[in-house]
């Protein structure tokens, strides 16, 4: 049994939907940003980088998100969520969730977390007024270069689908023009017909 | 035969010596920052993203150190660099790698490149002067709860060595007293011994 520490509307969706793609028995935690909870000392315990997801598995805790999702990957091997007998495909799935967690995820960030890398607020106005165009670029770059299509990885569902369909509920948000990535919008539509996908995000609502 | 792409003081470092510890044929080819050749059209063919590392394999193009230094583990497993067969263990060790390109190598990033997220010079200022707290949090948390000694993992050295050492670089140009992260220290002399780290230092300083 896996316990995952989730918020509402953050990148832990994507290994909640990986649980349920793999047929995973977990349960939800849900951590509330709204009163900091993250940086509560019960929840550091926990993760010590007060960040979501964290996952409690009967060997210990995991944190980051490719990570977790590569975990369940590999421990649920019937599932087929990841090309695990390629180690170049697999490379490549990891290429690309390496490339959601450092550069498309920080892009984003930039919104509404400047407080992480500056100090005065009109360096948060700067960062803000740029991320439109710096998470355009990334998902630009996704849509004409990196997404397969149908799926993240091609005709093979990964863990890298929950993943980009995670990031893409932001982009409106982040002032990204969804007619620019017609084959992100399909993709983040394809996902939206999964019922792991719908139910992880009601069960995220109701938590 | 593998060709990595790499620029000198780069995180491309990491992979470079994992290929070493890997025993893996290879041959380097340097990207040279100063020039700006990352943006190059030649080099944007091989890596859209203009960043290194970039390794060109047999089967197609890697990028995203993490991504590499596992496919360098799974591709030569012989050498025993990472928990192969050991899922929670091999999640950990990725969940390290994740946490320095997504967190400890942004938190570095905003001194030098603070264009990537903003426009105006006083917030580049403004990043710049945070650098050292932020970059001294990640390595006060890897010292003091993430790095098991006298590896990364533990007993067992692993791709993940290699990638904290390349990080650990930068630390003292990043305004983190060393003196309060000092498993972090022993660690970086601890690599400094290995033949494979002198190489591979020596030829990128050469190439």
């Amino acid at each position: 049994m896996f316990t995952l520490y989730y918020a509402l509307n953050t990148c832990a969706l994507a290994s909640h939907i990986a649980l349920k793609d793999a047929g995973a028995p977990y349960d939800l935690q849900r951590v509330d940003f709204r009163t900091t909870q993250q940086q509560s000392p019960d929840y550091v315990a926990i993760n010590p980088k007060a960040r979501v997801p964290a996952m409690v598995t009967p060997r210990g805790i995991l944190t980051e998100t490719p990570a977790i999702l590569a975990f369940i990957a590999q421990s649920f091997p019937t599932a087929q969520l990841a090309p695990l007998d390629d180690p170049f495909a697999f490379a490549e799935m990891q290429a690309f969730n390496s490339y959601l967690c450092s550069t498309v995820h920080v892009a984003h960030a930039h919104r509404m977390r400047g407080g992480r890398w500056a100090d005065e607020p009109a360096s948060f106005e700067d960062m803000k007024r740029k991320v439109p165009q710096t998470v355009t670029a990334c998902f630009e770059l996704i849509n004409s270069r990196m997404l397969k299509g149908p799926w993240v990885m091609g005709e093979a569902y990964t863990i890298a689908d929950p993943y980009l369909f995670t990031i893409a509920q932001w982009l409106e948000d982040d002032g990204v023009d969804p007619s620019r990535i017609p084959r992100v919008i399909d993709h983040r539509i394809r996902m939206l017909e999964r019922p792991s996908v719908q139910q992880a995000i009601a069960e995220e609502r109701a938590g």
